[in-house]
């Protein structure tokens, strides 16, 4: 594969000119553009630069909204909505973030419903965003189906990721997993490699058996992390997200990857909590306890520094993008 | 296996009168008897009455405070703490409840943390609790270690339940499940009944190979569900209970099923949303519509259907208590 290196300013740079070409705002371009580049950074290029040109593609038939202002809604002292019209998600993420920021540290505990929504990018990042600010923060949002309730055979739920971060010395916390055993697109990219079989594990046929061939898997569904308990865990988060938010269900909504058909209407639900207040003022002592028995026990390491070690290299060396992503991406200038 | 056969009645009798014996107050023997025994009618009997000889065990040597008078206290709008006084759990539970619906009611969503706390049970039934009054619910509980950090071989996380709930028509939904592939008492139990084996992907060896010797598998750790994801999740659980509630991590707390040491020292976070407001009153008709989904796809169920079913046989037949259990409770008497 041949690469191009960019740094993370050029990267912005190109992101946000493709979107704007695209028929989205400057603003929501630029807040797009700063969550596909930091998602590159940290290695996670599934929700990179390789999402730019069905970014650009929806924007331009208007699939996604790239003129939508999102609007805070009051309901509750502790609970807000943010209709993001339709529009790209970063920039309702952007604006919900301060606000629940604010409401959680008067409340101790607030919750972000954003509706009319699209794909959210990782939601790690959402979550650490607040947890850089000393707040503990949970983040559920559906996809587009691609996984079976356990014992059934057709797709109904998505990736359905689950995420947490909570603010420790030097960089917060961050955990963030799909409830499949990996994205759908690990079994795209090896069928479109021309590999012969995908690991044991991943997935499964249409007849509900499980499957190492990647053309059955993707006639199939993505298998659940740890079977039953997975497809319950995405279960909740298909309450969590669509329930609780009056979005569609991952059955419902339209694809990401393509400009056919009517918006997404994804939703996703925010919560953060002020962990000083609620601990009695134990939180800061304990979460450092809890990181030096990490540090002391041989083999273990607390999740996240691959992607941390990821992002330094990609804040000093730039990040390198596939070619033929490139001219695709540019053709749109 | 003899085994007699007691109405949920005559085992809530029974549970008290054994508690109050060993100096527990009549008021906190009733709770934890109401708990013990739901437990045993859904089918959860490691949670059941089982656990009862270690329970007046504990109380009458004052390893957990029988007399104990769970106390709330004030921390911001939405949130607030309840000291279980060392006493068991459910007495704080029972307390921290009405006043959660109260808050979730009237600030959109909100959380209480329960600390100097004890064994939880059930996670589900508190969860089921809140959901009954229409309100979503998360508890997050941590338990002695018995799990390792994925990529150590020794214990320092427990089971970590995850408990949600949803208000649903019927019965509410409700997902319960240890972030361990199983709970330790099951490998307990096979070397007790003189199994050769377990079944393979419960338990690591102390070298931290995956083993289907029990005896190896109990100096060893139990596996986390889905590999690093469970265990990942596991650490989310320690740090929302333990670290958010100023708790013992599971490496520190004594042991839950005898007497020695002092008290476990445990914490339990419960937060509860009301779906109404923070849906934009949609979530009524999404939560109905998602069973629809369930109902019409061939070979899916909701999570739970087992549990709610043997609740309906205990509720007409009674429990069956194994007898060995029954004389030694009795002997507390």
């Amino acid at each position: 594969m041949t690469t191009e290196t960019l740094t993370l300013v050029e990267a912005e740079a190109l992101v946000t000119s493709v979107l704007i070409a695209a028929d989205t705002s400057p603003e929501n371009a630029a807040s797009t553009a700063r969550a596909l580049v930091r998602a590159q950074a940290d290695g996670q290029g599934g929700h990179g630069l390789s999402r730019l040109p069905s970014y650009a593609g929806q924007s331009a038939v208007g699939k996604v909204q790239g003129h939508a202002v999102p609007v805070i809604e009051d309901v509750k002292p502790g609970v807000f909505r943010v209709n993001a019209g339709h529009g790209f998600a970063y920039p309702a993420f952007e604006m919900a973030i301060p606000e629940l920021a604010t409401r959680a540290r008067s409340q101790g505990i607030a919750a972000a419903a954003v509706y009319r929504s699209h794909h959210f990018g990782v939601a790690g990042h959402h979550c650490e965003a607040l947890a850089e600010q000393g707040l503990i923060a949970f983040v559920y949002g559906n996809a587009p189906k691609a996984m079976a309730p356990w014992g059934a055979k057709e797709p109904m739920l998505g990736t359905n990721p689950i995420a947490f971060a909570a603010p420790m010395q030097g960089a917060p916390l961050v955990i963030d997993m799909a409830t499949t055993t990996v994205a759908r697109g690990k079994i795209l990219a090896a069928r479109e490699a021309g590999k012969d079989s995908i690991p044991e594990g991943w997935a499964f046929g249409p007849d509900g058996q499980p499957t190492t061939d990647p053309v059955t898997a993707l006639a199939g569904t993505v298998a659940p992390m740890g079977g039953a308990k997975g497809a319950a865990l995405a279960l909740m988060v298909e309450v969590m997200s669509a329930c609780l938010v009056g979005a569609a269900f991952g059955a419902e909504a339209s694809s990401l990857f393509d400009a056919e058909g009517g918006a997404p209407n994804l939703g996703q639900l925010i919560i953060a909590i002020d962990p000083g207040p609620i601990s009695g003022g134990a939180f800061e002592a304990r979460v450092a306890d809890l990181a030096a028995l990490y540090d002391d026990m041989d083999g273990a390491r607390l999740p996240g520094l691959r992607r941390l070690t990821a992002r330094q290299i990609a804040q000093r060396d730039g990040v390198q993008i596939d070619a033929t992503l490139l001219a695709k991406i540019r053709a749109f200038l």
